[in-house]
């Protein structure tokens, strides 16, 4: 359905793709329904955001990127949508900084667990957790299917990257004591605000970034690295990604909004 | 697979709600997978106006309803998330302002019109037209299946209530001297600069109002229902729309937007 040609021209070319992308995982039975709804909601922010990683997302990435470095326990928690999107840079990542690998759905099914985690294998992943018996954990505070995680992965984590993740699950990490580092386009969410730090910014854009600034940052020491989590205000970054929503949004607002259409005959009994 | 239970607890509930409300919906045939992706951008938007009902929606909702009654042939116009989202109250507005109901998909197909037919029977619709051979007439500068639209329809209504449609179509209407009422979650969108009265709200808090509101005005003289029409302007209800936006955001971003965790003991090497 969505296999019509993008021309390179397109000036929304890149979204179009990464939604392909997204349909692709839906059709392999990594992405859920909602999540394309989810994607969706992205998409929008994206475009306010000016499809481009800004400043904020630069700094959140580099606070990030010392917090999994510094960390003792570091888990990547990996959903549907992520999986979807950017599986190899997962992978990447975790072996960069030494990170589990732990499949963390919303709307968990077995079949969907499997299917990620054979996709992430694909791409490179030695051990993924977080699958059927796995995941025989349970975060406090959350219900159903959703408060599972695994015994050698979240549950005893001490720093957890959890992109696009759900408000009620990122404050239930919080309430753990873990350090909770999120990728959310929506500063507005209470992932954004719940997660102590929060990368505003496509995870399409972010992930790479953050690879690359893992390779750099891996050279520093503790010290150093300590250093830049001190300097990180999270609050301070979420304010400057509204500030830059704010300042498009106002420029978009400042001219004549109603159309001018030009009409045939009135048939309107007004 | 997707009946998991949301708490009720969950502070995004109602959002979640309705996001499995589309799900259900294309599962039925009702929605496409295109439509999962627009219904998220509509939450963005819903995000930035704060999930509640404006005043400026109020005054839509006003005029719409004003429009609605005063209407020679009033059609409302159904699409697949239209259908998913508020089938019982596209019925009951229909009975109230004794309007036509017309499917009309942007993405059509013969299978997606019968399955939304139906759904609106099954909520007590008689007649729905713009199904198969119905769809026999075209719209003006249109290309391939878009344009088709039913004769008895949407071709001779002087007044349209077409929620959540395409800023294409939207033009085209109004080309064809239509008086036009949009229901769309963003203000800048090209329908809802396009249409004569744009209601910027979720539909599923808006079509309730408007049928509270025409139960209300249908007492009402058309003299007095002109008067309202008179007095309302669209282009300044999309500025108080935005500038609503505009100044949450506003105020959002000098606020506090980290929320305080009660966290247990820390856990992280920090």
């Amino acid at each position: 359905m969505f296999k019509l040609l993008i021309p390179p021209s397109h000036p929304r070319r890149e979204s179009l793709l990464i939604r392909e992308r997204l349909v692709e995982g839906f059709k392999r039975g990594l992405v859920a329904l909602e999540g394309l709804i989810a994607h969706g909601r992205g998409e929008c922010f994206d475009y306010l955001i000016g499809e481009k990683t800004q400043p904020f997302a630069l700094k959140a990435i580099e606070a990030g990127v010392a917090a999994l470095l510094l960390a003792e326990y570091p888990v990547i928690s990996v959903n549907g949508n992520v999986a979807a999107l950017v599986a190899k840079e997962v992978v990447e990542l975790a072996k960069v900084i030494d990170a589990k690998i732990e499949v963390n759905l919303f709307y968990r099914t077995r079949e969907r667990e499997k299917a990620i985690a054979e996709w992430l294998k694909e791409h490179g992943a030695e051990e993924v957790l977080g699958v059927g018996e796995d995941a025989s954990a349970t975060i406090p505070e959350l219900f159903s299917e959703r408060r599972r995680v695994s015994p050698r992965g979240i549950l005893v984590a001490d720093v957890v990257l959890v992109p696009l993740e759900d408000g009620d699950r990122t404050e239930a990490l919080r309430k753990m004591g873990k350090t909770v580092i999120t990728i959310d386009l929506n500063p507005l969410s209470r992932t954004a605000r719940a997660a102590n730090i929060t990368i505003v910014d496509n995870i399409v854009r972010a992930m790479p970034l953050m690879i690359k600034k893992a390779e750099e940052l891996k050279g520093w020491s503790r010290e150093r690295l300590r250093r830049v989590l001190e300097n990180y205000d999270n609050n301070e970054v979420l304010q400057e990604a509204l500030k830059h929503i704010l300042h498009r949004l106002e420029s978009l607002s400042n001219s004549k909004l109603v159309l001018e259409i030009e009409e045939a005959c009135r048939t309107s009994s007004e």
